[in-house]
């Protein structure tokens, strides 16, 4: 196994499975593969951060951007999840794409198909300004590539009023479930329809709000 | 505040907004509306579940079903996250749907839609037989309504290698952003496009698997 790059680098390596991460049963489902790891990433668009706040696990979905072989976080300065990791706490960020609903002709084996990311670690505030707009650049991009050019960026007083995390894209895995159904051979007579339904997030008509000049000539 | 409602009532109450659950910011965001609740929890594929192991955060998405007031997650007898709430660890349980990105005319009052669910309790394996299965049904008819009808339901030995885990709706809350875009006044005037681009998880055309009769009077 590679060393974990570190850095900004655009073009993330192999991350670390560790005792962690690996896969205990079902281990053809797993990947270390950075590649794939990021193009799960990337087309999330939210991930569910886990950090033990108090002693007590909270999950918090939140968005996110990716530069390189990093993920950032950001919110208010009061925010209490950021804070948790700002002072140490690990944290556990889980993204999930849903890709079909899988119907067996036995309950016991309906499944999903799903593309998932786990990542594991500590996080860091950005301080350095140009990192902070980045960042920040990076995470309205997710949402919609090219946005941030798009928008007034974040004036001074903006940048101070919000916390930006940067996590190590260093430890983790993806996990991916494709395919049809697995039913037991003594099940494929049974008079039960079983195969795939497909899910897909889409995006739909972009609807202006009631500030947006309705004559686009004006 | 009424108490919560325990036990298997089709009907779930009101949830118990605690100081953990309560919203700091954003308040008007939140609600601990039963309805509203299990509505958002209803409408999810899969829950990310919180659970600390070996004292570290982990998030893990999964399958779930719901009976009533009380949430229902499964898997093998041997899964980690099961085996650590069995055996005493709090489950943080979140539930996010995403129904809008919204773009503002300035980059730091970008947003989501979304309707999310957070509660926090223990779990319990659920040994009587009846309501293991079902919680089994529960799950199964989560994915597709009345699908549980409709396959081989599990046999002793499948009951055997599945731990079926039950977690109270009680404490938790809801948090639902909807609508436009709110900008600074300030920012009105500029010349940047603003609204919601909708978004949803929808269902594809359902594919049979290989071993389905392509013809169907057979």
């Amino acid at each position: 196994m590679t060393a974990p790059r570190r850095g900004l680098s655009s073009e993330p390596g192999i991350l670390r499975t560790t005792e962690r991460t690996r896969l205990r049963r079902k281990a053809d489902r797993a990947s270390d593969n950075a590649e794939i790891v990021a193009a799960i990433l990337d087309e999330a668009m939210v991930c569910h951060v886990g950090v033990a706040i108090d002693g007590r696990p909270r999950v918090i979905p939140t968005a996110f951007g990716r530069i390189g072989s990093h993920l950032y976080l950001h919110g208010a300065v009061a925010n209490s999840m950021l804070r948790a990791l700002v002072a140490g706490a690990e944290a556990c960020v889980t993204v999930t794409l849903i890709d079909g609903l899988v119907l067996a002709r036995s309950a016991f084996h309906h499944s999903m198909n799903y593309r998932s990311v786990m990542v594991f670690g500590g996080g860091e505030a950005v301080t350095d300004p140009d990192e902070k707009r980045a960042a920040l650049a990076a995470i309205v991009d997710h949402m919609v590539p090219g946005r941030s050019q798009a928008t007034r960026p974040p004036n001074d007083g903006e940048l101070r009023a919000t916390l930006v995390v940067r996590l190590a894209l260093d430890e983790g895995s993806a996990k991916v479930r494709n395919g049809p159904p697995v039913d037991d051979p003594a099940d494929l007579d049974l008079d039960h329809w079983a195969g795939v339904i497909p899910v897909a997030m889409i995006r739909g008509q972009p609807e202006p709000d009631a500030a947006t000049p309705t004559d686009l000539s004006s």
